[in-house]
């Protein structure tokens, strides 16, 4: 079994399968809910296959943070990066997120969104983690406002804290509301609330969609 | 003991000072773990006394989120209808939410921001309540915003289930990130993102504070 597994899990390309499973897994079950054995028994080999890579629960935990992130990055930011200018980065950054909530590609919530609640008042390198990447993304979103002020396309009397704070809250307050409320509604409002403040903050509207 | 329990438990001011004890223990385990049991240990009866009042677990949960919907309407709602004027009782309703936050009266999270997380995809009775108040939270936002308008204080072309929606997000968001971020930079945009919006869509933004 363990030779068998050490096959599997040889390589980076298995370290992300793994992975993969691992954040499908706590978006469910959330962090606490991902262990190696449960992990494990999900992908069929057995937990000496992951010690080989991850040493105990919160090794694996932490990856998983680090394999959530890239892959926000990959659906979310690049995408949104691509845009032709400040503004419609900006836009696509939230636009992309209500979308990708909306594809489902999760089986359970948003990773973030679920870890936050279970972290955010346990001390320890799970948290200390989380408030790095929340700061990083507040102000990746403040550096994105600031580039479309320094552009010409936000009037520079904006508060781009308070912007970007905006937009954070608004892209996550669809999470829990979309199983409670008509999801119709609440990606429509996710999505109508956060255009009206940029279209209202903007010198040229027209660069970004009507609706 | 059962008949000191009775005793204990006789009227509605006890049941109600249990039912607190059940709000603030909810706030910190979650509504799940809120058991006979546990909140029996905790006011340091037996359950015995808790039966009397409620047969099982969730008979006390739905009683607990009833108690927390009182808690919520005396400690934000009426003071809010206090207020002079349609516009004033609709910021109010944020200001006095968040003020409830930041005095920290339960020791835990918000209640219903809690439960909302774990009982948005759990089908059943305290779901299908849930449904329900949040549909009523979100048309009492929508009936005082167009009261607004109706006494001329907001645009009447303003989208009222939008704003509604908007005031309710900005006020939960402030749950969860006040724990990852700094509080004053939390509170204060939540704060100041509902009251640019409320005196942009305003006709006379001098009944509305400045900051």
């Amino acid at each position: 079994m363990t030779e068998t597994d050490g096959r599997k899990l040889r390589g980076n390309r298995t370290r992300a399968s793994v992975l993969d499973a691992a954040v499908k897994l706590a978006s469910v079950e959330g962090l606490e809910g991902l262990t190696l054995s449960r992990l494990a028994a999900q992908l069929e080999i057995t937990k000496s296959g992951l010690f080989t890579h991850w040493r105990g629960k919160e090794g694996l935990q932490l990856a998983a943070m680090e394999y959530a992130s890239e892959q926000w990055v990959t659906e979310i930011v690049a995408p949104a990066l691509a845009q032709p200018t400040p503004l419609q980065r900006l836009w696509a950054l939230h636009a992309n997120r209500l979308d990708f909530y909306e594809r489902g590609q999760l089986p359970g919530r948003c990773f973030f969104s679920i870890v936050f609640r279970e972290f955010d008042d346990r001390p320890g390198p799970i948290h200390d983690r989380l408030v790095i990447q929340s700061e990083q993304w507040h102000g990746f979103l403040v550096s994105m406002i600031e580039a479309a002020v320094a552009a010409g396309q936000l009037r520079p009397d904006i508060d781009a804290d308070l912007l970007a704070y905006e937009i954070d809250v608004l892209g996550e307050g669809v999470v829990s509301r979309v199983r409670m409320l008509d999801p119709k509604l609440v990606f429509g409002a996710a999505r109508a609330a956060v255009l009206q403040r940029l279209r209202a903050a903007s010198v040229d509207p027209s660069v970004l969609p009507d609706s």
